[in-house]
């Protein structure tokens, strides 16, 4: 289509760029009317989108150029690592807020071609604007199951443990932003057990949780010590209990997720990645959550989070 | 990700309608981290991306919200089908303006459901939020090609005919919001002969054949007589002729494919389908376009269309 407001020549641009960098999986890359990319042995294909919007998802210039590009593809790659997909290809509709001007577009652009160079993903598509609004980037990356097949929210099951990766809350100190998706991390995970099921922390632990709950039809007890708190979340000094950032914040993009306890006990034992896993609960039959206290005392946690209360 | 600002809950919503749609080729839909589709037997898969922005690609009221939703997939429609190939899937990030409600959302993604229903692609993922900019709509469509292989800009050789679908000129006064992309056109024809290159007229006649002409390195000569004028074209009264609305105006979404003059006198003999198709010329060596006039005389073409001199 037309890119009638792209004075900046901004997919010219980005082609010349991605030129130098296509693998023969890229069949036809940027510059035609679709891209073409070779398909998955397997036959079938991920696809996950995302929008992030100036003012609703990031703040200029609290973000850069740089935070922004990187973001708009590392939440698609978050979402294909907790699918324990590989992420191939990916397409980016930009549209960029005349102001920032030329500079700007180029190093968000730019970002984003990097962070899909570090996980082998092809950019062959894009469509780009100028225009006197927001800044705003949607992704959308394409990638193919392991030989394992892809772990969804459903599959939890009463009995099977539940494990996170790396240490949760306080992300909006500046992980949020620059976080690295766990993509190899998933693939090495199911590649060493059978998940049965897996989300990324985005919209906080008590709900991501939820969403695997209410999908698996089942129910969860957490142990409240046991949950890895980051040190964002100690140093927040909000009146917020760095548990309470660690269930209720956002945009981790940690990996939560749920296998049979031997299983459990085999990853944990040997590690199939750098990053450190924990396991903070398990799986029950019924429905909800519930935060088991270290005195041994059971609550109810909302979707929401937590609040301590005094 | 989180649909943080998405009150309305329309990913729940649309993943509601979707369901009663979805055909074995979904594998997941809505609701997971990724969609998962079965992918094409030949092992290829097309991707093309579009953004529509309000004040820019639309204007609210002029445009309904059925409209909106309509012309966000067709526009990627007439992607795949200037490459001659079948869509399948698609996904689609939409930002709404909050004043609209929640009834123009609904019916801008209805709009785009039906479409994808009419053309047989699985709409499997989507990202929606609500703010106080503009609306804004990014759809990604993927397909495959046919056996015939896909048909890109560049395959133009000298000698070849050049043929148009359709009308062309005066879109705006409604065909670019409500036009139907050529899909079934473009495959009937890439299967009735071997076309050489294709583009749809997306910038305009003028601008689009320039597309065809620079990645194919050849040149061309147009018979002005010859070019197909619609009836908005001719009912612009703005002081342009009806051959300078065709030249030069955008969105017309038609298909312009060269093709060996003897495929093209077989089909336009014997044409594969119900929309007109006309010769509007051929592809010489060289660069560049030419105009042929009525009394012989050649006059070049610019990119931009053709403004007749008094």
């Amino acid at each position: 289509m037309a890119n009638a407001s792209d004075e900046f020549a901004l997919i010219e641009w980005l082609r010349a760029q991605m030129a130098e960098r296509r693998t023969d999986r890229v069949l036809l890359g940027i510059g035609d009317d679709a891209a073409v990319v070779r398909t998955s042995e397997i036959g079938e294909t991920l696809i996950a989108t995302d929008v992030l919007l100036e003012g609703v998802h990031f703040s200029l210039p609290d973000a850069t150029a740089r935070d922004v590009g990187h973001k708009a593809l590392a939440v698609n790659l978050s979402d294909l690592a907790a699918m324990a997909a590989r992420p191939t290809a990916a397409v980016l509709g930009a549209v960029f807020r005349r102001e920032l001007g030329e500079p700007f577009a180029r190093e968000l652009l730019q970002a984003a071609a990097d962070l899909a160079d570090r996980f082998a993903v092809e950019l062959v598509g894009g469509d780009t604007c100028i225009w006197d609004g927001p800044t705003m980037v949607c992704v959308t990356l394409m990638g193919e199951p392991t030989g394992r097949g892809v772990v969804r929210r459903s599959g939890a099951k009463p009995g099977d443990s539940i494990l996170v990766t790396g240490e949760l809350g306080g992300s909006l100190a500046g992980k949020h932003l620059r976080f690295q998706p766990r993509v190899e991390e998933a693939i090495a995970l199911h590649a060493a057990a059978q998940l049965h099921a897996m989300i990324d922390v985005s919209d906080g632990l008590a709900a991501d949780l939820n969403h695997i709950l209410r999908e698996s039809r089942v129910g969860a007890v957490l142990d409240a010590e046991r949950i890895p708190t980051s040190d964002a979340a100690h140093r927040a000094r909000d009146g917020r209990s760095p548990l309470e950032h660690a269930l209720g914040d956002g945009e981790d993009f940690e990996l939560l997720f749920t296998l049979a306890p031997e299983d459990a006990q085999h990853l944990l034992a040997h590690p199939p990645c750098d990053v450190p896993l924990t396991c903070i609960g398990q799986i029950v039959s019924g429905s909800g959550c519930q935060l088991r206290h270290p005195d041994g005392s059971l609550q109810p946690l909302a979707p929401s989070g937590w609040r301590h209360r005094f």
